[in-house]
C-alpha cells in the first residue's frame, strides 16, 4: 500500500537524477542564444508533467515573450473540490565558470551533502520537489483531494512579461482557491521559515549634466559645476545620518510595524545576524536605528543605488570634466506605498535641490512592483506551516523577506489566498558563483509540499 | 632669394600634407597596444629632423619609460651663440568615434578652414609648426643665429615619466639659454596671448567598500551602507556651496592673486567668457563667486572628479548592491602649492569624515607637477610678443592657463628662461571629441616661430 510520504523516500535516488537532468540544461532566459535550451526544457518538463500522471500539459508561447510557460492540470479531485496552484521557475541567471566557480556551473557536482550548480536553489530545487511531490500523490492509491495546477515559468530571470500577459489575458486557466509560490530561501537548513511579506520595488535613472561636451579639466575645471559632483551632491541629500531615506513624503503611505511584526520578526533576528555576518560582512552594520535587522530588510523601503557611471573610470587617469553623469537606482517598497506616487516624491525632491548650474533629466520605465503582505494567520499559511512543521520535525518562523516576487501580485489577482513556500537557502547564493543547495532540503521540500496539498484536502473536505 | 618667412607660405600645401601624415599614427601613449604607433611617429619625427636639416637627431629610449623622446640639434650658429630649446609632444589622448565624434578621430578631415583630428591642436599642431618653422630657417640664405635644440616628448599624456627622468641623468642634453614650450592654446583665433602661469596637478584614486561582495539590493537594501552612496557623501564634502574646496589646509600655501595678475587677467575676460559660453555653455557659471573667470580658471586650485564608476551601469536594471565603489580625482595647483601636501590634506579629510559602515582605500602615483609662474617682462616673454605681433598682426595678451604643462618646470631647471608659445585654441576641444584646429592658426604659428629665432637670434647677436 503505497501512501504518497513513503513513495518520495522510496524513489528519492531517481528524483535526485531527475533533478540533476534538468540542472544541466542551460535554462538562462536573458541570453538569446540560450532560448533551444530554454525551449527543451519547457519539453522536458511537459513531458514529466504527462509522465507523472497530470490530466494535461501544455507549452504556451506567447507572443509577448521568448519564454515558453508550462502549464498543467489534474482535475480527479472533482469539480466541487478546492484548487491549488502551484508556480515555480525554471529558468536561471548566466553563469560561467571565471566568474569564481570551483566546479562546472551547469554540472550537478555533490560535495559533502550538498548539490552545486547553477539553478540549484534558483529555482530548479522548487520546480523539482514541486513535481516530485505531485507524482507521489498520483502514484498513491488515495489520490488528492484537492485539484491541482502548475505553472512553470521560463523568464523569471528576465523580466516575466509572458507571465503577466498569460495572467492578464486568461485569469481563468490560472483560477484557484490557494496559489502556492514556490520560490526562495528559508532562513537555515534546519529552520523552516514562511515569507509574510515581500518589499515592491520601482526604478529610475537620473542624469546629471552641464557643459555641451566632455572638457579639459585642467582648462576649465573651476568654472563649471563637475556633473559627477553635482549627481553626487544629490546622491549625498537623498538619505539622513540616521540612513532613512531623506525624500519629503517618502515614508507618508508607510505601514507601521506592527507589535505582530515585532514579535514574528525578533526570532528571525539571530537567524538574519548570522546570515549578515556571513554574507555581507561590512565593517558594520547601517540604517534606521530604531529598527531591528529584519525589519530593516523586511519591513521598511529603501532608496538604493545600483549603479553610478561618469567620466573616466579605465587605467590611470584622463583629466576630462565630464558633460554628464549617470546613476541607476532603486526603491524597496513596502505596504501601502505606491511605485508611482513614490517616484514622483523623488523627482520633486530632486528637482527641488537641484542648482541653476546643472540639468537633471530622469528615465523611467524599469521595474515596478508594489509590496505584498500576506495573513500570516489565514488558512493556506496554516497549512504551509503543518507543512514544514511535519517535514523538518521543527516549526516554522515567519519573516518578511526584502526581495521583490512580482509574480506573487499576479497570483493574488487569480488566487482568494496566496503563500509563498520557500525550500532554497539564503547562504545557497543564488544568482552568485558556486549556487548550491543541501540534499536534505530537496527530500524535506518534496514532503513538505506532499503534506500541504494533504492538510488542505483534509481541511476542505 | 629665399627667406624663411617666404619659404614658409610657398611650402604650406606640402607643410599640411606632412602634419596630416603624422595625425594619421595612433600615438596614444596611454594605450599600450599603440606602442608601436608611438616607436613608428618617433622613427618619422627623426627622419624628418634630418631631412630639413638638422645636424643631429636621436631616438632616445629610457628604460623608465615606454615611450621614444626624439631630440634633434642644430649647431650651425657656433659655440658662442645662444641656444633655444624647443620642447613638443606628439602623443595624443585616445579617441574612437563611438565618443561622439562626427568624422574618424584618426582621419584628418578639412571643413570650412578646420581640420579635425585627435591631436590637431593637442599638440602635433605644435610638433609641425616649430619643425616647418626649422625648415623654412635652414633652406633659408640666412641661417639663425641662434643654436637650435628641439625634444619631442612621447608620453606627455600619460606622465612624462622617461623626460623626467632624461632632464635628471642628462640636463646637459636639453640646456640652454630659452626653453621654449609649445603646447597650449591662444584666445581666440585672432587674439594672440601668452601664458604666464599654469597651475600644477595632482591625482589619486578613492575607492570605497563596504560588503564583501556584490549584493542582492533586495535582500540586503537598508541594512549596508551602499558603497556608491557613501562615496557619494565622501565627494558631497569636497566642495562648500560658493564653489571652494572644503578640505581644511587645502588653500594654506595657495598665491594670493595679485594686483598685476587682476590688470592682466581683466583683458582676457570677454574672450574667455565668449570662449565659454561656446565651448562649456553650461546652464550657469559656477564656481569661487570673488574671483574673475580668469582667475577661477588660471590663479586658483581645483578639486576635480574626473570618472566615478560603482554597481551596474549597462542597459536596463541590475539590483545589485555592489561591493565597491571608486572615483579618479585630479587636483590643479597654484603657486606655492605642495603636491603632496595637498594630497595628505585630502586623505587626511576623507578619513576624517569616513563613516565606521564602510573602508576607504587610495592610490596615488599617478601625475604630479607644480604650478609654474612666469616673468611677465623677461626677455623671451618680449621676444615672443614681437613674434606673435608679426605673424597675427595683433598684440598678444597675457593669461595664467588652467591646465598643467609638467615640462616647464623641467625646463625651469635647464634653461635660464622659459616661455610658454601656443598656436592652439581653447575652442580647439583638446581631449574631446572633434579635436580642431583652424589651419591658419598652423600658418600664423609657423610665422609666428620663424620670427621668434629672428627676434633671439638679433638680440643676442
Amino acid at each position: 500500500m503505497t501512501n504518497p510520504y513513503a513513495y518520495a523516500k522510496t524513489n528519492q535516488d531517481r528524483f535526485l537524477t531527475e533533478y540533476q537532468e534538468l540542472l544541466r540544461i542551460r535554462t538562462i532566459s536573458t541570453q538569446p542564444q540560450h532560448a533551444d535550451d530554454v525551449a527543451r526544457a519547457a519539453e522536458w518538463l511537459q513531458a514529466m508533467m504527462l509522465r507523472i500522471g497530470m490530466d494535461s500539459a501544455d507549452v504556451i508561447l506567447m507572443p509577448e515573450g521568448r519564454c515558453p510557460l508550462v502549464l498543467g492540470e489534474w482535475r480527479g479531485a472533482g469539480e466541487d473540490a478546492p484548487t491549488i496552484l502551484i508556480y515555480c521557475h525554471y529558468d536561471v541567471q548566466p553563469a560561467e565558470i571565471v566568474d569564481g566557480w570551483d566546479t562546472e556551473p551547469f554540472e550537478p557536482t555533490i560535495k559533502a551533502g550538498r548539490l552545486y550548480c547553477r539553478g540549484a536553489v534558483d529555482s530548479k530545487l522548487h520546480v523539482m520537489a514541486n513535481l516530485k511531490a505531485l507524482e507521489s500523490w498520483l502514484a498513491a492509491e488515495d489520490k488528492p483531494k484537492v485539484n491541482i495546477k502548475v505553472v512553470l515559468e521560463g523568464e523569471e530571470e528576465s523580466g516575466s512579461e509572458n507571465i503577466n500577459a498569460f495572467v492578464e489575458k486568461h485569469p481563468e486557466r490560472l483560477a484557484a482557491d490557494i496559489a502556492v509560490i514556490s520560490d526562495g530561501a528559508i532562513l537555515a537548513p534546519d529552520q523552516p521559515s514562511l515569507t509574510y511579506g515581500l518589499r515592491g520595488v520601482t526604478a529610475f535613472e537620473l542624469r546629471v549634466s552641464a557643459p555641451v561636451s566632455d572638457l579639459h579639466s585642467g582648462h576649465w575645471g573651476g568654472s563649471v559645476h563637475n556633473p559627477i559632483q553635482a549627481l553626487c551632491e544629490i546622491i549625498a541629500r537623498l538619505h539622513d545620518e540616521n540612513g532613512a531615506v531623506s525624500v519629503p513624503g517618502f515614508y507618508d503611505d508607510v505601514a507601521a510595524v506592527t507589535a505582530q511584526d515585532r514579535t514574528l520578526l525578533e526570532k528571525v533576528e539571530p537567524f538574519m545576524q548570522d546570515e549578515w555576518d556571513s554574507v555581507v560582512n561590512a565593517p558594520a552594520l547601517w540604517g534606521e536605528s530604531e529598527y531591528s535587522l529584519p525589519e530593516r530588510l523586511g519591513a521598511r523601503p529603501t532608496l538604493e543605488i545600483n549603479g553610478i557611471h561618469g567620466g573616466y573610470t579605465g587605467a590611470g587617469m584622463k583629466t576630462v570634466l565630464p558633460a554628464s553623469a549617470f546613476a541607476k537606482v532603486t526603491c524597496r517598497l513596502v505596504p501601502h506605498q505606491d511605485p508611482d506616487r513614490v517616484l514622483n516624491c523623488i523627482v520633486e525632491h530632486i528637482k527641488n535641490i537641484t542648482p541653476d548650474t546643472i540639468k537633471v533629466d530622469f528615465q523611467f520605465g524599469g521595474m515596478g512592483a508594489e509590496a505584498v503582505l500576506l495573513d500570516v494567520e489565514g488558512s493556506a499559511m496554516s497549512a504551509a506551516a503543518a507543512a514544514y512543521t511535519y517535514a523538518w520535525g521543527v516549526e516554522p518562523v515567519f519573516e518578511r523577506a526584502g526581495g521583490s516576487v512580482p509574480i506573487t501580485f499576479e497570483c493574488m489577482k487569480v488566487a482568494q489566498e496566496v503563500v509563498i513556500m520557500s525550500y532554497g537557502l539564503k547562504s545557497g547564493r543564488a544568482h552568485g558563483p558556486n549556487e548550491n543547495i543541501y540534499l536534505q532540503n530537496f527530500y524535506n521540500g518534496i514532503q513538505s509540499t506532499i503534506k500541504f496539498i494533504d492538510v488542505v484536502g483534509e481541511g476542505r473536505r
